[in-house]
């Protein structure tokens, strides 16, 4: 399944340990905060795992929405896609 | 048709006068740099039109996604939808 994953996290230490777990994942960087990629149904319980212990649920959200291919695929970029705090992620 | 835009602005003015025109559409506050909501396929022109006269292309980022309803509402939320610089927004 395609995901993407936008999220707001203030602390710059919990901001930076969840880019890095969502690359882990195998998910590149569209936006500073927002990931995009394919992971199968399993993985996507444990990144929704993995995201809720790595930010503080009363300050900080994250969206993991489900994309169909198509939606991914007709998406309006306007802009650089891509980049970040640390690197020029791909899309995959 | 459901709309999510999550932008990534660095300029705080053309920042604010995105979301105050997102919030035009019709569209609530669901993270700090994201929107979602219902528009038709004319506004859905308009609003992408809208986007690109208010932000730097080189240097800022806009993702105007379609979504189906069911994507939508089988989104995973972690923390406090809503929220952000100038008002808590409520997802429609």
């Amino acid at each position: 399944m395609r995901l993407l994953v936008v999220y707001d996290v203030s602390d710059n230490g919990k901001r930076s340990r969840l880019a890095k777990e969502l690359k882990r994942f195998g998910l590149s960087r569209i936006q500073r905060s927002a990931f995009a990629g394919e992971v199968d149904q399993q993985r996507f319980k444990d990144l929704c795992r993995a995201c809720s212990t790595l930010v503080d649920e009363d300050t900080d959200v994250v969206h993991v929405i489900q994309l169909g291919l198509r939606d991914w695929e007709r998406r309006v970029v306007i802009g650089v896609e891509g980049g970040g705090e640390d690197d020029r992620g791909f899309v995959v």
